[in-house]
């Protein structure tokens, strides 16, 4: 990147409210505390799809879902070290036009990430998750364009990541980064735990970061002297460049 | 790894005498320049598949034949800074019983490498590549045993890398890496002149290096400073494990 | 299923008026055979892409169409013992706002499903068909979500299958299922025989199913002693839950 | 085809007005050359994308740039020998409705095309390129119907092939048919340097020529007296039908 | 199968002798519960490669390590309910001539299982893994055919499932299959703790059954009142003949 | 081809002495028809594994069922116009030693064929098959080398196609040719009845071959006033070089 002085920056582009915490809690804190300015964009609440229990408290309505859907993810977000915002395009079915689209190509202008994270790019149980992922792949691009908004900076080619989605083979999702979240696990347990209505996904997802764990210790090689005990699962959609490949 | 503190080492398995060059010749010189050990085990010499020129001279001997590429890629070898080895397995078809495994494996013992580079795992091409592929993985994996030689001490889980194929789609090859080389383009040109007998290739690896720069930079974006002219592309078999995305 | 003393039921949702027949008609008379109530949607009448014939009588109009093909389609049902609905959403192209998803998620609601068979997820011969299967998929995703519609029963999780499409292998579309309907293929001939626009698939799709036929007793294998002439093939979408693998 | 006595033709479908050149102005030329007519649609003029440098000269609006680049292509194609026109559908995002689709299928009636040439199924890089892939194909489809605009000719089978993208792993693109150019380079060549607004891709597309002319040689065997120097790379989407398989 | 009236059978290929109680123990438990009798071949005792504890202790030999797995291994399968036997056909490389072959379809011959488990088609972090699977295929394949020892009864056409490897994804492995183990968890659980050596193993693959419960859940839909905690994944290689699909 | 004023060949390798009939028996009596020398090596008779109906006559031994095998190939060649030779490596398992491949290559370089058909690239079915696909292309690449056999003329690059496998979508085996076989399906047919052990194959082929002609009629489209009835499907392995796309 070429703003070596500047201050570093990553996008993570969240289909529901919650997802962010689940599938890439970890890259936030951990980049949170190396530096960066991290920042979120939750395309809808999730308040039809994934709010099941507070739908069967009764007496609800979508603005009573979608109150409660905001206030935990405030407070995930601050917990990790991010800033925040919604986009309230609702879920199930999400659907992008236009401006949804341009208003997120605006957000990569403005955040100029070093590091774009998002959903994977399919899941069979789920098609919100890769219409979020598309529409933050084609904001990038829109976003790197001259011709769209002539005379403001356009972003570069920051790396895109596909976090792990809920059931990585169905979804033909294949880490090829595991991202050690040891130093923070505390954190993003914290934040999980802001996720009062879906309290069935906390052991799950403790149990995904120690299995990825395992499988970076692995890969690192038994010899090693670090001890990893949390990972998350990332597949980059784009060729790393680099100069060194050990 | 562990052994912070020893010299960084890399392993080049190469089929025929000459691949190392045309498909990692940068990335020798650029970990060379970095301070690593660089090592080069070629399998065969290419003596009866990657020779044609040579036989066409007539009156010519598979020794002859193996002789002359012994000594251009010794003279490669020497030009991009890696030490070298022959295991003259014969080539056209390379064939590898337990012996030949347990020779590598021992390879991997003495050299550790902190990452290793080697053929695709397809080609139609050219059945000896993948073959190599598969040598130096499950060497590798012989050599992370306990129970392989007990008591010597065994190797870590470096990264393999793919280099690329003389026909990449073909092969079913993608990079996931596009290593910058630039700056040593000059001592690869150079080795990939020791090639006498297959001189018909020269301008074709120096317009692959070209079009890997050219998307390298693609893919860290217009707005970098960065000057990418020359560039190898690899495809890692193995997930990375890293603590930093961008 | 929780409904244990419900009567079953099958979704099939067809993207032209008659590819429940050559693609389905097995299954669909196989289970209303076996007690299953069977639904059957039919997004649009194919009036322009799949009724050649009666275009070449002359004289015809997009209405007239529509009446032939909607008589063919009831006669098929009635053979076959499925109930059928017309969503009459016009064909090439077949396009789908988010009224016609709605319009599914609540067939879904109402036929609460033990099984789908909709298109494959492909087709380069056939646009209409791999967005069928979409809006099938999206619809009982929506289906299963507590917020679409609160308090109304939701649906569970019933298996999707793919059903096959008339080029298989160019549509990337896999068999894991062979469904044994020599029981019932005089019930599927005769309603494919209702398809009279269409006679130059009869032979088509008789022999598909000989095809599989043979195919399934070769993979029951030759010591058994069921005897298999006819058969449908099936691409499922999410794993099966079982507790018995033979 | 069954017209065998008409002129034969091809339709090239490009998402910008540039695409046609770097990627298919070898095959468009070396058609012409045989006898055909060869005609381009340009779905945008890649205004707001694919005309940095234009952008850059500052004092300009979507106007200015949409001339500049309507002028360029205007003039490629005339080397070329193909007809041209320019739906002017907009970049970066490109978007079709029914209209568009209906305006593509109308150009497929009139042209009755021999073979169609359009972009690759996927690219990461670029959503408007699958996106005028996807165009193209449901056109096609749609020309096929009798019931589209019935009482017209309806087009056959022409079969599709995808040309090379910019970056060919990356985009899951295989090539399965090399085309031998070297005998209208020098017209392709005069055609890519009409594109002033892109000098930085002359060489990178001379190169890819460079590198499948090679591929060509090795894949017709190097005892062949067959002179390739330069190549064109393509997928093909349809089996292709023959009598002769050498 | 033809035998109705017999009673019956599974066979698990195993390339170490404690894979099939990580990876295959819920479903030995579970059958064995069922009826079936359920025969496990390890085809080495896993002596170099699995087993880096016991060498650690030093004062060790091939022979010891061997004599400990195999108690090991004993123990586990008299938990689980199946009989076993051993190949001693050597690990780290596993390797299989045409003896070992012929004595796995000897033991098809014998066994004549309705199930057959097995390892994934590819594991880039263990070759022995893939060549078991493949034997155990090519032995089945050899065991049906009438002119292998004729006379002999030969096989049916028993569906062939890969169990879950260390990392699925990278082994390119998706299951088609959750079994649920639920009923049988502490039987494999126990089997477990026989693995003294591989105590690192237990709560890894203790989280494997936990995520693949809850996705089995999730498969099932979330209205069943099926409690499923503990799963198990496979992956089948044939397609399945049914009746239902649902 | 540089040897333009030569006959043309093709060389066929088969596994089993029966597969070129039902595979490529119209390929065969196509080029036969059209003046190419078409010459089948057959690596094995399938005496074990192919025979079934034989050794159920009682009082069988492997010589005699080879006899009839081979009787059996060789009449069937004659009707399609093609030298036959058996190489009699023995089936179930086949296996190919150096020089098997080196006997293979030698045949290549006496044929030197214009196209080459062989087998699939994977086949659960069939672990021979594959093997024989792959001693096909090494022994092509071999034949290729100037070092093997120093002197001798080499062979150019023929154009590999795998026919069609019993159960094409288990074989990951996708046709990108559909060769009309109309004009000679009498051939085809008469060579099926040659195999008088395996009657129940030849419907079944009748009607592959009915399949494939139906649908390169679809991939010629309905205006062709060709008439297709019969097909074999084609995969190939190496990009085709041509000057014509149509």
């Amino acid at each position: 990147m070429s703003n070596a002085t500047l201050k570093k920056s990553a996008l993570v582009v969240s289909a529901h409210s919650a997802d962010f915490v689940w599938r890439a809690g970890g890259a936030i804190a951990l980049h949170h505390a190396q530096g960066y300015d991290v920042h979120v964009v939750c395309l809808s609440f999730g308040e039809r799809g994934e709010s099941a229990k507070l739908w069967r408290k009764g007496n609800m309505t979508e603005e009573k879902v979608k109150e409660a859907r905001r206030a935990e993810a405030n407070a995930a977000a601050e917990i990790l070290g991010a800033s925040i915002e919604f986009f309230d395009m609702g879920d199930y079915p999400l659907r992008a036009d236009k401006e949804a689209l341009f208003r997120l190509a605006d957000v990569y202008r403005r955040v100029q990430p070093h590091v774009v994270l998002t959903h994977s790019l399919k899941d069979p149980y789920n098609y919100d998750h890769p219409l979020a992922t598309h529409l933050a792949q084609e904001a990038r691009i829109i976003a790197q364009a001259e011709g769209y908004r002539p005379g403001e900076p356009i972003v570069g080619a920051p790396p895109v990541y596909c976090f792990e989605p809920h059931q990585p083979e169905q979804c033909d999702w294949k880490p090829d980064v595991l991202l050690d979240i040891t130093s923070v696990w505390d954190k993003k347990y914290q934040a999980i735990q802001c996720m009062a209505g879906q309290e069935h996904l906390w052991e799950y997802y403790t149990r995904v970061a120690q299995q990825r764990g395992v499988q970076a210790k692995r890969n690192v090689g038994i010899t090693s002297s670090r001890d990893i005990i949390y990972g998350e699962g990332y597949q980059s959609i784009f060729p790393r460049v680099t100069e060194d490949l050990a």
